[in-house]
């Protein structure tokens, strides 16, 4: 089992040979960042996760067009909030291939070797003008200590901002691997709605990363839903600098492959968390665990399903044992299982056995979902297949929110 | 075209030899009508169409077997709200047996002729001394004017009680379908959580009644979404018992089929439209019009993803003209369509043309959204393919209503 060393106060641009930059460029309000550009000088290896959403946004469309035709090599990931420049035809197309060749004329690299991403109002246009200008500062603002106000310039309705920073151990050298994700609403696997960039200094080629970016995001982004509502914009990034000096990773045999990949789980698992708790009005966090299930797609499933559930949201909300939509959810979830053989727990309080309802005590069933943080675990008893999701409750606020985002 | 004439103040009793008896049988609560009988004294052909949710209350087993062991004939519909009996192992399905053979045994049929059906908190189990009294005395009340209490016997959240019923023309004969539902939580396809009775004095085999409340069904209340959660417990019945006297229908060539299914398929549509308006916590009503599509299939799927989104949901409670959230919807339903050419509109207001956001009066737009029923067209430019689907907002409400659900 490989240790993780939790570097205080980490972020996007601790591990060795990232800088960030910010703006306030003023995309739909003044006076907060919300332009930020996340920069390795030297030419790193990049990939990329994105909306399963047929309706793509237009920075999606140029960063999964970029990745491509650079070969895996990035240098710059360059994010605005206020505006998600989806629905924007032509104009939204121009206007993501702007900010790329901006940053790409200031840090002098190829426009391939830059990612964009945005977050914000759908059908909306971008005030260029402010964004060129906001590039322009951001490129100037570059520092070794810019991770912070990168995270904060990417949240919308993000009531905290999300970063982490991990060392562990590649080969006997120190890699160390930063994140930073935005994300509290329009959030539902495949993938959660959230923008995300993952930074390490370990060595690893494109094609390697890309594979262990896309087998953290299934355990991890890929198992958090607030609303059911998968984004147009859904973007993860990863660049990957090689400045630890590990010997680099090139296949998945590698012996510094499986610790990389369990640190990148494990950053990407905190982040997701992260992205629950602070889901739109939530009062609790919730984790959903199914074990025993068929296999692991059913698990899967079946904990989506639930985490997912407007009806379950609405009981926790209410601190209400309603623990029926938990099997209810698990019944249309299309993951295959035998209802009369579940058990189903509230923490460590059993509500159903082998598919019945038993008695439980009401007043100690109040008093753990009384608490900020729910697990709810149901044991199928159907076989090894096992899997975690979570979730935010349903609040009056969530209402509220998301009855005026526009305004 | 055939006219359907509505029946003032219609219900299941409204068709030639349909009786209903109710009683308070104190299930939950005391001093409110919770269990009801619909009788046929004659026997009348019998179909059902029930949850696709796996996890299968047990009044929903029971009445597939019944149904299956009658042949399809049915004499006697047996509802209680309350307790819906479901996620109660053998001792829920001894319950629902016992309910079916004390209504059998009251009005003298086979035990398989009985149809059962129960809604309420899922997890509990009935309270049989209290429902075997209630049984009793709601066959003491049969009544022809019984339709109206009955509607409201199967109410649980419900505001309002749901029924109509309405007169068409078969072969030169009179027919007269009458209905009931309830239903306003955990409302989504397939198929809408609800309860629903359809009565009809027309002559219909029971091969091609089945098939005509299947055709009803896929195009109305399976159409509805409330939350997005697929009930334990719905069950949707038609007992057709030939008092008309029409030339008994055998098969979808005969000549009364067809106004036979069209006004099945209007009743439907009404019944489902009366629980999207009284979703639990709805302030506003909304349809959504998808046309243009690859095929009906991909209509259904675009329509049905938008009426479910939380997001879309939210924001028309607060009249917020947010449309790229229709789109988004659309984008993660699976349909086939290609985003770049669609046409949107809230009312006659256009939102986006061929995949771009247009500049729209806010004022106006905030105007039509003030009202209590929205249309949401997409038009997709892809084919014919068309549908319609039903919902309701997002509101504080619903959260409330839902937070504290069994208390």
């Amino acid at each position: 089992m490989n240790t993780f060393r939790v570097v205080d106060g980490g972020g996007v641009t601790s591990p060795k040979g990232f800088e960030a930059g910010s703006a306030m460029a003023g995309v739909k309000t003044a006076d907060r960042y919300d332009l930020t550009i996340v920069y390795s000088p030297t030419p790193a290896s990049a990939a990329g996760v994105f909306t399963t959403n047929i309706v793509k946004a237009a920075p999606v469309v140029v960063s999964m067009e970029n990745l491509k035709h650079s070969g895996g090599i990035g240098r710059a990931v360059v994010f605005n909030s206020g505006c998600a420049n989806a629905c924007t035809g032509d104009q939204g197309r121009e206007d993501a291939m702007e900010m790329v060749s901006a940053v790409a004329d200031s840090i002098g690299c190829t426009v391939a070797e830059v990612l964009v991403a945005s977050t914000g109002t759908i059908g909306a246009y971008l005030p260029m003008d402010r964004v060129s200008v906001g590039i322009a500062a951001a490129t100037k603002a570059f520092s070794a200590d810019g991770g912070h106000t990168a995270a904060q310039a990417i949240m919308t309705t993000d009531t905290v901002s999300k970063e982490i920073a991990i060392e562990i151990d590649v080969q006997g050298c120190v890699v160390t691997l930063g994140g930073m994700a935005k994300g509290s609403g329009m959030i539902h696997p495949d993938m959660a709605t959230l923008l995300a960039l993952i930074s390490t200094d370990c060595a690893i080629t494109p094609t390697l990363l890309q594979e262990a970016l896309l087998e953290a995001c299934d355990a991890t982004f890929n198992m958090v839903t607030v609303d059911g509502d998968t984004s147009t914009n859904d973007s993860l990034f990863a660049l990957a600098n090689g400045q630890a000096g590990n010997p680099i990773l090139q296949s998945a045999g590698d012996e510094g492959y499986i610790p990389f990949v369990e640190g990148l789980v494990y950053l990407c698992e905190q982040l997701a968390r992260m992205i629950a708790k602070d889901g739109e009005g939530a009062t609790k966090f919730f984790e959903v665990v199914v074990e025993g299930a068929k296999t692991r797609h059913d698990a899967r499933l079946a904990a989506k399903s639930v985490a997912g559930s407007s009806l379950v949201k609405a009981a926790l909300y209410g601190k209400d044992a309603n623990w029926g939509r938990v099997l209810c959810a698990m019944g249309y979830s299309s993951a295959d299982f035998d209802p009369g053989i579940v058990d189903l727990y509230f923490g460590d309080i059993q509500m159903m056995q082998q598919g019945s309802a038993l008695l439980f005590d009401e007043e100690k069933a109040l008093a753990y979902l009384d608490q900020a943080e729910i697990r709810i675990t149901a044991q199928l008893h159907q076989g090894d297949g096992a899997a975690v999701a979570w979730g935010c409750d349903l609040s009056h606020d969530y209402v509220t929110i998301n009855g005026s985002y526009r305004t």
